[in-house]
């Protein structure tokens, strides 16, 4: 309907009624009977749909305690049958779709119901999960995609990240500790898990705005190589180890991490590779090739870390959340994660899974987002706020309801046989 | 050679010298060149053949101080190269092979140098690893494999084994702790792992002599049922139950693992799933069946641990060990243990890497093994105490040198959403 407000973000018209302008005919049996159906291929979570005419489809004897869907036209309802997947997200981004009550609270029992796994069959897996156009992650399509999430704008992400910029998994030594605080805490982690010594060579393989970079030249005085692709990011990066006094020690080099192999055979090999929140990126059919790039780069001796969301078994990205948010993104499963180290000559020292702490971080940015929800809408548009509180909020619900989780893996060369007596001392 | 001391053990003729009774002729010029392909094959490590004409194969200027491998004669040094794996724990055994130096030193060369690994390419994989026949763990054949191993005598274990009778990795809080206190905190540390509470059902596959399940049941308050397919370790076991007034809360089954599931089926499931040292004996080809067990027994909340010795990579087991001493036995790589739960709606919440603590543990059993060696070998032979010390010592070397590495893994089921905060709790 020309003279609408359209998203420019989701470019999608917005009807609340049919085409004609007319309210719409009741639902039929058939609508009603595939809206169970999908219900049914959702693993029945405690939720309902509230349909234009008032009635309900959803668990015997749901009540308005339960979180419900609201479907406020016969188009809108045919999208979400249709793709369920990506268009439950694109119209909830655009305002069509509705929850009645807690968005987390609604997105907890649909993940908590587990739909569309590899275990509800394939109609469930094909309804939840249709395929959909997937962004390819090779060199240029890596470029695309990163530039895609995290060259929105360091403004952007200034708002609601922390003041470190650190844009993964917190680590809260408390529950009650606060952002700033569990970042610092999570890099400090790290640290220890890596035992880093003075003078050791570090290569960060996605290193964001830097801060856990410059974070280990501070504090455990080694020197860091840390690469990255995005140029917002990287502007950033060498602004602070410029102003921090670091930029002897901390290289901040734009490439992808395929080229930090041939980099490696050219400078040398590394002590330490580290790697926090890139895997996710990284695409399942790569995994391979990041395998190889550990390899290249690590020192015979070396050890390192891997950081990386991961998912409980092999299953599509939600194609909404790979189409608009984070393309070319795939959480590997632990088995996959494993495998990548496998041919390598490296053997995992430890495995510990944040997932909660990933859920706590995310509250907060989810906190402080809204907090900035009008400006943010001012510089992009409503739609945008919408799409980026869905997807804070799904992730959340991933991870509390265990759909997700968090993991650090830390690791060393079958030739490192020095490893620490006990975790005690990271306890300590 | 009629009259020979011949070992009952091995089965292995003795022969010093050649068949004729004379001293063989010194090595050709081929055997030396064989004998140097070995050794590159093995990936060179820093030890030494010595020939029985006193002349030595190995790295150039290696000397006395290098730990040698004494060949006496031809027919040994064509049994070594014929069949390595095999041969070499067999005749170091019937006491044809002499280790010149320490025996831990020269294991640790070797296995530190990494030969026989898919690395090594297939001849060096068919050198050192040449197939043998393998005991296949079939229902009955894992009685047998079983039976060949721990049903020795309990008089046997009972003389280098702590007083509790624990056959698994111990837990050192310090390193100078000694085997009875880390035996106890091995079994604590999992049961805070597992965070048992009073009441709850845990089942045990594969309990040795009981240990785990009666400090669960006396600590803990749990009732367990643990399984087990061998006859004395069971019967040791329900005499302790008894004994100490636990014969109520901890069931001790004679069954094979594979029929935990039914049973489970017409009891009911369990709350908690621990198995400790028992993966080792599945065998690859029986992994995905052992996750079927674990999700037939287990509640759609439970949670587990999986306490298993791993390798860095698939290869198989030296032929030696599986042939002498672990019939069956395969240690699986992270990689396919994360494999066994990843289809079974579990997620791994924790991996610990105890490889230094089965160093430790396997230090302490040689230790007063050695102490009774005389009173072994009046009940065997000396070719079994030999065996027996071949056997400690080299998992001692391979624990030491990133050869094995021994997990626990932690689990729960996906549905299982609460999990600790941080680690912090265990090292309290």
């Amino acid at each position: 309907m020309p003279g609408d407000k359209r998203s420019a973000f989701l470019d999608l018209p917005t009807a609340q009624t049919g085409a004609s302008g007319r309210a719409d005919s009741p639902p039929s049996a058939l609508e009603r009977w595939l809206l169970a159906k999908l219900f049914g291929l959702m693993g029945q979570p405690a939720i309902r749909f509230v349909l234009w005419d008032q009635s309900t489809v959803g668990p015997e004897g749901a009540n308005e305690a339960v979180s419900g869907l609201h479907i406020p036209s016969r188009r809108v309802l045919w999208r979400l049958l249709r793709n369920p997947g990506l268009n439950f997200g694109d119209d909830y981004s655009a305002g069509l779709l509705m929850i009645e009550g807690e968005l987390r609270d609604f997105l907890e029992a649909v993940y908590g119901a587990g739909g569309g796994s590899p275990r509800s069959g394939p109609l469930g897996r094909y309804a939840v999960n249709r395929p959909t156009w997937r962004r390819p992650n090779s060199l240029s399509g890596s470029k695309r995609n990163i530039h895609h999430h995290y060259d929105l704008g360091n403004h952007f992400y200034r708002l609601w990240l922390d003041a470190d910029m650190v844009y993964t998994c917190a680590y809260f030594p408390q529950p009650q500790d606060d952002l700033e605080t569990a970042q610092r805490a999570k890099m400090d982690l790290i640290c220890r898990k890596l035992r880093l010594r003075p003078g050791e060579l570090v290569i960060e393989a996605g290193c964001g705005w830097g801060s856990l970079a410059l974070y280990m030249a501070r504090h455990y005085g080694v020197r860091v190589r840390a690469y990255n692709i995005s140029r917002e990011q990287l502007a950033f990066a060498r602004d602070r180890a410029h102003e921090q006094g670091l930029d002897g020690r901390v290289e901040f080099i734009e490439a992808d991490y395929r080229e930090i192999g041939e980099d490696a055979a050219r400078r040398g090999p590394c002590d330490v590779f580290v790697s926090v929140g890139m895997l996710e990126h990284v695409g399942r059919a790569h995994h391979r090739g990041f395998g190889g790039v550990i390899d290249r780069c690590l020192s015979a001796s070396g050890r390192g870390l891997i950081h990386s969301i991961s998912q409980p078994e092999p299953r599509p990205v939600n194609p909404w959340l790979e189409r608009r948010i984070f393309p070319g993104g795939y959480p590997p499963t632990l088995r996959e994660m494993a495998a990548i180290l496998e041919p390598r000559r490296c053997v995992v020292t430890d495995v510990e899974n944040l997932r909660l702490h990933y859920a706590k971080t995310l509250e907060h940015w989810l906190a402080r987002f809204e907090d900035h929800a009008k400006q943010i809408a001012a510089t992009y548009d409503e739609s945008f706020v919408r799409a980026w509180r869905l997807y804070l909020t799904a992730s959340i619900a991933n991870f509390t309801t265990n759909a997700l989780q968090l993991y650090q893996i830390t690791f060393s060369r079958v030739a490192q046989c020095e490893v620490p007596w006990t975790r005690a001392d990271l306890y300590s």
